[in-house]
């Protein structure tokens, strides 16, 4: 398997079926679920199966085509009617992710807007072009961070990631990680990558050294509490991570321990990168002091995936989700339309980002 | 239970067995072993259930008091073979651990000085006496770093410590956290210790927090990467962690993730101490650059206590047990003799450390 093999999310070649990959098995386990069921295609979402925001959008898309392909047969108004219904359904998978109901609306509008004049059966097809659409941009979009991402690099660099922002949690090439998958487009076999393994959930040991690993990429995993000294010894070159929402100020939400990689990098000198679609950027968010952090179960913290207890019964946890990273510490923000320098609000401006 | 009642290590009340608490079931489990065979003792040593320097050395003192109680009747030549064998087998159960072969070695000078004019049973009680005073200097020892760290401590403030230096590593009171222990007898009941999980042994979230919580302090649990967060917002007034060496120039190393806590404390402005005894200022060694640091099994990384893998297989892992701390990011060094503060290299030979 290598990197252009291992898909997160698609269809089956009959394009009757919802193709993902279960990401809760990973990484012990490469298995991919076909599903054409509302209550599967649901848990699949809700169960973070299929994770990464994009990837999200892509697969409720895809899904609700796979879901309105079995009514063929119906007339318009129960045909709209069921849409209503399975869309609903999907959205409440995951009640707070911006791209699931995105991508929901815009497959609506679609069925909106054509369901007057074209037969069910063309209808659905143009439902189908539509997720093909959804799918083709966010390749596109990813790609483009990673040509940005890429022309920063260097034969040899060391990159230190942070989470999972990879072709994981994207239909392809991911953000953070899209820049190692073009080095490897243009050959490059020379990249190192270091994953922090991401504490409380593990998605850098679990997802992005799998990913990097699968694309053949020289990948070596770390404790959080291990990047200092990686990076004192000399081995990281660069810093690339992802975000989830970035302030008009430059500050961004990451993953939980993204700000305090970031002030290690500013301490040994190291170029601190974000990569994310520019939609990722909020305007109307003047600085990070203005976006919320989710805190999370305790039992993530105190115990491991098999449930073994290994914190004292009724310890106080605080277990933030994402934290927020000043942008004096950040070197650059990459969106698809290039890389924006400080000062950001200025940058993010000049690149039409309002 | 409270601080006072949790001992780490000792003896039974009719002096014939070592009693440790197996540090390996903490924090699920609180059981005292007795112990009195060499297998046993050596076994106990080697597997972690007594560890942390200190409480090693006390351990291993008080193992050939009980190990050569059994050999009263013994002659003169007969005993003191039978303690050499003893001493060998024991010391070879943590071959780099330093205290272990000092506790013995003190204890095999006791017997060289006074077996020539002693009976036996008087030589057993006068070892006996020996290891009694081992373990009463450690506690005075830990005693006064408390105190010093104490005198640092201001009512309500939060305290950040990082892997365990606490009582469960030393005969009572430990180190790092020592100053709270010396808080509590002092009847302050409103500090807030913050315990780094401490990846990838977790004695922070097994030991730290169990110990914290056990002396009834309000004891809060995050993983290494939430400190940033904790410290952005206020939580922490101050550091105290542990250290395995000093160098003369007063870089140090203790468990890995301890440079990173220096550097995020510099950035929020936080004051960070190291807390040790005298006896781990190494002046021979000029810098932390001459601190060999071990690396350990991958395994510890890919894998938790229940073996259940959560790594890609065969991914590389960096797994350092240590790392060097540079004494610019360094507040202070607290030992029994007072707290040093920079340039330390002035401050120990002031201290009369050589």
């Amino acid at each position: 398997m290598n990197a252009l093999n291992l898909e997160t999310v698609g269809l089956s070649s009959d394009r009757s079926k919802l193709v993902i990959l279960d990401q809760t098995l990973l990484p012990n386990e490469i298995k991919y679920l076909e599903l054409d069921d509302s209550e599967a295609i649901y848990e699949a979402i809700k169960k973070l199966r299929v994770r990464g925001a994009p990837a999200i959008g892509v697969a409720a898309a895809y899904g609700i085509y796979v879901l309105m392909r079995k009514h063929a047969g119906a007339d318009k108004k129960d045909f709209a009617s069921l849409f209503r219904k399975e869309k609903e359904y999907l959205n409440s998978a995951r009640p707070t992710a911006v791209n699931l109901s995105w991508a929901l609306r815009r497959m609506e509008g679609v069925m909106d807007d054509n369901i007057s004049f074209m037969s069910i059966p063309e209808l659905i097809d143009k439902l189908g072009t539509e997720a093909d659409e959804i799918m083709r941009e966010d390749i596109s979009l990813s790609r483009s961070i990673g040509e940005h991402g890429f022309s920063l690099l260097h034969h040899g660099d060391g990159i230190l990631t942070h989470c999972n922002a990879g072709t994981l949690a994207t239909a392809k090439y991911g953000t953070a990680l899209a820049p190692v998958y073009i080095a490897l487009e243009h050959g490059w076999n020379d990249l190192h990558v270091y994953c922090d393994e991401t504490r409380p959930l593990l998605q850098g040991a679990r997802l992005s050294a799998f990913e990097m690993q699968t694309a053949g990429v020289d990948t070596t995993l770390i404790c959080d509490n291990m990047a200092s000294i990686t990076m004192k010894r000399g081995r990281i070159d660069i810093v690339f991570v992802g975000a989830d929402r970035v302030a008009a100020n430059g500050d961004f939400a990451n993953k939980i321990g993204t700000s305090g990689v970031a002030i290690l990098a500013k301490y040994y000198g190291i170029p601190f990168y974000c990569l994310a679609p520019s939609s990722t950027i909020d305007m109307s968010i003047r600085s990070g002091e203005d976006i919320p952090i989710e805190e999370r179960d305790p039992d993530e913290v105190t115990e491991m995936w098999y449930k073994h207890r290994m914190a004292p019964d009724g310890v106080k946890v605080f277990n933030p989700a994402f934290d927020v990273t000043d942008h004096s510490l950040v070197t650059g923000i990459i969106t698809e339309k290039g890389i924006a320098y400080p000062p950001f609000d200025k940058a993010f401006e000049r690149m039409g980002i309002v």
